[in-house]
């Protein structure tokens, strides 16, 4: 089901309900950009905090055009109904919220949408907007001006009364000339806003103005119709700053729900969900990993979980053949994996590849068969099978392209077989490197197969010492 | 005319006898955003180089999607015949020439163009390539490789002879080894790649390999097939590059018949023409002025002359308001401005601003009635209005918004009234600036004379001596 804008308000209830009723749900995301510079390509010896931040620099500077959510339910212990919703996104400019995005493309990547017939006008027209929850607070206490009421000491209130009552003349009399003081000291001023909003109920406003350097408050009476005039403006921000918000409420109830999420190769796509809809990326990829566990307690990764667990049956864990596979692996007799009705009827002939709402089907398809033939051989049923005992061990894993790292492990910290560090022999030999920090000692032949083939030749020039290796 | 990348070819012939016919062609562009970041909003009190800047940093980062053309063609001296023509324009991947373009967008302009019905689907499906004619070269002479020979002495002779002859031993016996040797010295090497490709006509090629720290040619002998694919190989380069190099020799046409360039506020359009289909922006403002007075010998803003020269007729100088208003100050009957067959028939109802054929349609015609309107009094031909004697007065001075600087002189150096220094005072007041190096002595009231009105009120809280006001 595409949703955009246009329909994004009334789909709502159908969304939460489906994540409501899902055993799980998948995700995917087209996006416009993945390495804003040769810098930020990836490594084969990036060290995991070196390949966060690359991703980090990635999610913080692309966008997301496209975000698929497929959510599966459990019919019974052979039957799974999928629900794929294919979300439009788009964070518009809003003047009165004062937000105005600059994000990046590139090129290559938006020359693969054309390629896939991705519909640019759709997400540019009709695109829903999102804010991320930390952006969403910050406005909101903005308007809010929830400061909490200074208590005023004997000191405060010897200046503050009597301008109270002086005001209460000037109401009273109501001189042609407005109440008007210098102040020139700031918590002087905060005080006496305080105190006159709570005395007269809104009704006087002070209003700050400088003059040759001096600072003066002036007293001002609002009419009824002004001081509504102040409400309207006030809720016209919360419903826009509501609006804005969008599509987050999508993911803030993913987050509420506790809802077991799973994508294909995902670290990317977890990272961008993280920056646009919960907040600003931690630098530290140690803190990442514990306030992402935080939000999103069971992920799994379908590219890790073929690759890891079931590479004799998958020889392949590109989306397209894993879904292919895993419907071979598993038949319908087995397990039946159906769309509803309402939604667009994804099959394995479907082919729209890279609609992010297809990518998701494919990959909660695929998970779910993947799961189906590890539990079988333990007898679990299908409901146990997806429960958080049983995924445990498969999940908050995720597979690394191009890296010597296996996985990226959320709940572990780092496994050091050995650290790397690139020598600067030169600038021609950036291809050298010092391995060193050895957990145990390993033989030449031992560090040759924890590199992966695509590194290339691997040559050992010098040994230093027997704990390193270069 | 709309031109997308279907069509372009095709078109070539028919815009390059446009311009070459023009008297003067009129130029917009639309852009995927105007400001990275709050830093680089214009203020006020920019000095020249700072407001460069941050057009530089604006056209540094931001695309062109769509670029306007008219070309205006003087029939006879009362009527002007416009071609215009609608640019679409993407810069596409390109695995074979390694390009693939990293850009800015800002939600505010994407908002805006969709305000305007701008299409991006075609431009991102359809868009007419380019690529500056600085990368232009460095990609040409990249596979070029047109390195000057070396000239042997005897000390060279001395080692390259005996392997040559020892190549054509090989050659002659055809022995199952390939000719091999260690030549660890990179000149030598390049003696030996340079006198085998001379010697063998291309039919032996070295290849370099390098085993535990050692470097060693090869000698490979290419069949005759294998001869024409590299050939082939690097026609497809140059034609691919020809193919990038797209719209950009459009431009480049424009920049070699030294025509007469038009456009409405045009500076930040001039910059990203530059940026674009030139090469990299300078950094110095200085440099920039004779760079591109080098480029485009004549550029005449419309939104200049209106202010500077006609600020009597004409009360609002928004592209909309000049259009019309010169539209009733110079009657069809004195000069008749009309869209030639084949093209939009563009007119005062078109109501299409913000297509950027639309909007150098309505600049080109209004230039030209503002330069009658001009002209007439001295009685001047509308062809010799239109020549560069005339509009040299005219000519190579932008409009500049939001400044106190009253024009961008390409040909002059700026304008110093007196200069503007902000004083870090301290963070709350950041509106206080020291004016000083008064070129000759002011007043109070002649230096408010030469703040803009936008500015607001203006206060001067101390003298520091004769030269220098706060």
């Amino acid at each position: 089901m595409d949703v955009t804008r246009s329909n994004f308000k009334q789909t709502i209830p159908l969304i939460l309900d489906a994540i409501d009723k899902s055993a799980f749900l998948s995700i995917d995301t087209e996006l416009t950009g993945l390495q804003t510079s040769k810098n930020m390509s990836y490594r084969v010896f990036d060290s995991l905090q070196q390949r966060y931040s690359k991703f980090k620099d990635s999610a913080s500077n692309f966008q997301i055009l496209q975000y698929g959510i497929c959510t599966f339910e459990l019919q019974d212990d052979k039957k799974l109904l999928a629900k794929p919703f294919n979300f439009y996104l788009f964070p518009r400019s809003n003047e009165l919220l004062k937000t105005d995005l600059v994000f990046s493309c590139q090129s290559g990547s938006i020359d693969f949408l054309v390629n896939h017939n991705f519909d640019f006008n759709k997400t540019f027209y009709d695109g829903i907007p999102f804010m991320s929850q930390e952006e969403y607070s910050i406005k909101k206490e903005f308007v809010a001006q929830e400061r909490d009421d200074i208590i005023l000491n004997e000191k405060d209130e010897d200046f503050v009364l009597p301008q109270l009552t002086s005001i209460e003349n000037w109401l009273q009399t109501k001189e042609n000339n407005n109440w008007k003081l210098e102040i020139n000291n700031a918590y002087s001023r905060r005080l006496l806003y305080q105190e006159v909003k709570k005395k007269f109920n809104g009704f006087v406003q002070l209003e700050k103005s400088m003059v040759g350097g001096k600072t003066f408050l002036e007293a001002k009476c609002l009419k009824i119709e002004d001081k509504s005039l102040e409400t309207i403006k006030k809720d016209n921000y919360l419903n826009e700053l509501d609006e804005q918000f969008g599509f987050s409420r999508i993911i803030k109830e993913i987050i509420n729900k506790k809802k077991i999420v799973v994508g294909h190769n995902l670290l990317l796509d977890i990272c961008h969900t993280y920056q646009k809809f919960i907040g600003q990326l931690p630098n530290d990829v140690g803190e990442f990993k514990s306030t992402l566990n935080e939000n999103f307690p069971l992920i799994l990764d379908t590219k890790y979980i073929a690759k890891s667990k079931l590479a004799a049956e998958i020889e392949s864990t590109h989306l397209g053949d894993l879904f292919e596979i895993t419907n071979k692996l598993v038949k319908d007799d087995d397990l039946l994996i159906k769309c509803c009705d309402g939604f667009n009827q994804y099959s394995e002939d479907s082919n729209k590849f890279h609609e992010a709402g297809y990518d998701a089907y494919c990959t909660g398809s695929a998970f779910a068969k993947m799961m189906f033939s590890l539990s079988k051989k333990e007898n679990i049923s299908m409901a146990d099978t997806l429960k958080q005992n049983y995924l445990l061990s498969y999940s908050n894993k995720f597979n690394l392209m191009s890296s010597i790292i296996d996985s990226f492990n959320v709940t572990e910290s780092e496994s050091k077989v050995f650290k790397i560090k690139q020598l600067a022999i030169s600038a021609t030999k950036n291809n050298v490197f010092l391995l060193t920090d050895f957990v145990e000692p390993m033989n030449h032949s031992q560090i040759v197969e924890t590199i992966p083939s695509e590194v290339g030749k691997v040559m050992f020039t010098h040994s230093i010492d027997s704990n390193n290796a270069v």
